[in-house]
């Protein structure tokens, strides 16, 4: 089973690694981006009986190393 | 306007810091995953009338500076 995990900063934490893609895309002449949060993404290939067992494992995998939740909020989608 | 844009190594595309990943996860007694493959996620605030010029302007971003498409592809997600 597949899945794909979006891991993004929780509101209110700067993000200067966004701020320096925006000061970037000014500079090529792209106008007209407003704001660029970055986050990270990854596909996770599951060996699970079904799609709850998998949401389990790559959730447990998120909480122990993928996301700092201190921090970041992430979102699993199964891919059925 | 929101733009989702996920970029993504291509197939075929050695990604070592996925491996990393999918040993430190078994390192940690999480088992079950049989893959994972690191990719970037950028939320975008786009200024515009419409939204296939919103579109426009990321991919535009994309192109030039978020993805290598060299080895990389990229997906934008228009948020209505």
């Amino acid at each position: 089973m597949k899945a794909r995990v979006t891991v993004t900063l929780k509101t209110g934490v700067l993000d200067p690694q966004g701020k320096a893609i925006e000061g970037a895309l000014r500079s090529l002449g792209i106008t007209g981006i407003a704001g660029v949060r970055q986050g990270k993404f990854f596909e996770v290939e599951v060996d699970a009986a079904d799609e709850a067992a998998a949401e389990a494992t790559v959730k447990a995998a998120c909480d122990r190393l993928l996301a700092n939740t201190v921090v970041e909020n992430y979102r699993v989608e199964i891919a059925r």
